[in-house]
């Protein structure tokens, strides 16, 4: 017997849990899960504001302890005339099942919990533990999710030996690719001061467009690096520069910049900033800089858990999947903290985008590999 | 007898000729001149909500022909609560005349007529001929003034064979700078055109703000010449950098600049456009470039007309005059394509500033200077 995935991605899809709403998505994911043995426990956090729901659910107590994390918060839909079906009504149609979240991630937990069924259905007695970090505040701020529930579990003797996050991995097909780490991201805003003058007596002025582009010229020029051993090149972005000056004969008193860094193991928010400051000291800027960091880089290097997990991926999907570190950044920066972390999920092709769907059989095959995954852990 | 300018000052200062408003300004200068023997012209050209007052005059048709400009429009009084007098009472206080156009140059327009009028009574059957071209459009547009009154006068056989423009050029002392040229200015404005994407995925996108830094870098990394015999260097000086993108995670499609080059006699506009363009083929930019130029360079070289000009100051004031070419641009950049043009006159302290004056005495010298040059080149 094999449990369909299906039904309950559309349960959870239906949940109108557009971040950090919750709509209802946590109840049925614990409706599934206490059934199955689960001891459920509700972590709210968050300013009156923005209430975060969360959950986390364990069975069994003894070690090995591997935990699924994922979300179930989803983006805004965006336009809705765009798209073809109800973005919340998870119709399932020439094989898709359509709808916000069906690939981003509450396919994917539904997959796991039914992998999950069909493992306990086979292994009622199973070694270790099985636990499941179910956050709704992951699309947004990921503030007073997956990073408080963490402190929670520390709190209460709950942390993992390993963690697997169920973020759609795969590019092409379903097993190809697994995270074993993510860049980190650092945001650094830069208000360079000058002096107002006029262009035709540059001498009594003090120009920070020119100082601002002095400062950028090199930190653009060469890369920051070459890439790692399981990392791309740290990448730098400047997203933002601008003076607001009219007057095409007036100096202005001040420019501003913003840039965006996705940086591997190489650097950490500390060294890069330290870079920054250089930078800009070394063109004689009278500065501020502001500097917001979403994320160290973590790196999961290859070892027992990643290798039983690309094992058992193998055994199930056929494909031997890469490890992999690129994209953006995910929950499972916070995990790495406290035990070795990999991400494993779907192909998410259409993730935050008008028509998000999953395939049904892929979804189904992903449920299979997530039962394999599980048992190739815990035995 | 020595006629004194401040008596015309006053009368100027008191015509509320903000550009590009006459007030009666040029009334008031034909009036003056009327009973000296010239025949006045009134040439008024422009669109209908731009209309610009000018005036030629001319006092005999034979050579040598020593043509004086000015203008009586000035620029606004700006906070006119900042100042201690009404801007358009031409008050005399402690010795200084005060009000808008003082030394900008209402005062010097009225210190040529005094020592043209002292001129004459010495010289009544002077050789050759004199004439004024008073424009009241310098100050903004600069286009239906001075160069407009020159086209006149060259269809006319108007043209003189020297001129003398009587923008405030000495510094410290009246005597101790005339002006032999003037650096050019241009403005380019500049978009590039990238491609949008996520700072996360550089390698999707083209980065507009990159593009731009690389291609202004070098532009500004070193000087664009050394400076010439009488000028000093070209400066290149970015007015403006927007970009108006608000995610720091979003690379932006396009990137704005805007710059403005004051460029000596290495260069014309067409080089430094050429220039320009060369610097963003070099950084792939897909780009527009707009380019304004609002006067090429120009320089009169010391010969007869600056020579004589430099000892009639030296003779008059007890100093001699150093050759400039330093600051902003005047109409005499017009005028350089008709004859040979120098530009002299008051010390400008307080030009364009609040509480604008000229020194009462300093404006009587410049009478008796005027009347010295007059009669250095005329005979
Ligand atoms: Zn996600
Ligand atoms: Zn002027």
């Amino acid at each position: 017997m094999t449990t369909d995935p299906i039904p309950l991605a559309q349960a959870l899809i239906r949940c109108r849990s557009v971040t950090p709403a919750d709509g209802g998505a946590l109840d049925v994911v614990q409706r599934a899960l206490e059934p199955l043995g689960f001891t459920c426990t509700r972590l709210v956090y968050g300013p009156d504001d923005y209430r975060v729901d969360n959950l986390f659910a364990r069975r069994g107590t003894a070690g090995p302890h591997l935990c699924y994390a994922g979300h179930t918060d989803v983006v805004p839909p965006g336009d809705v005339a765009a798209w073809t079906d109800d973005p919340f009504s998870g119709e399932v149609r020439d094989g898709l099942l359509f709808g916000r979240g069906a690939c981003d991630m509450k396919g994917g937990i539904a997959a796991f919990i039914a992998g999950l069924t069909d493992y306990l259905a086979a292994h009622p007695d199973h070694p270790g533990s099985i636990s499941l970090l179910i956050t709704g505040d992951e699309e947004d701020r990921s503030v007073d999710g997956t990073a408080k529930v963490l402190e929670w579990m520390q709190a209460n003797g709950q942390v993992p030996d390993m963690a697997l996050v169920g973020e759609p991995t795969s590019r092409r097909a379903l097993g190809d690719t697994i995270k074993i780490g993510r860049r980190g991201s650092l945001t650094g805003r830069i208000t360079v001061q000058g002096k107002q003058g006029h262009s035709a007596y540059p001498a009594l002025a003090d120009n920070p467009i020119h100082r601002l582009v002095a400062a950028l010229g090199p930190l653009l020029a060469a890369p920051l690096d070459n890439g790692s051993e399981f990392f791309p090149p740290t990448t730098l972005q400047v997203t933002g520069f601008d003076v607001g000056n009219r007057a095409s004969n007036v100096i202005p008193a001040t420019a501003r910049a913003m840039l965006n860094i996705r940086f591997n193991d190489h650097h950490t928010s500390a060294t890069l900033t330290e870079r920054l400051h250089a930078a800009l000291r070394a063109a004689g800027c009278a500065y501020a800089l502001d500097v917001d960091c979403s994320g160290e880089s973590f790196l999961t290097r290859p070892g027992p858990f990643v290798d039983a997990l690309s094992r058992a991926i193998a055994r199930s999907t056929g494909v031997t999947p890469a490890l992999d570190t690129g994209g953006g950044t995910s929950d499972a920066r916070f995990i790495a903290r406290y035990c070795p972390v990999a991400e494993f999920g779907a192909v998410g092709a259409t993730l935050h985008q008008v028509n998000e769907h999953a395939s049904v059989a892929e979804l189904r095959r992903l449920a299979a590999a997530y039962q394999t995954i599980i048992a190739e852990i815990l035995g």
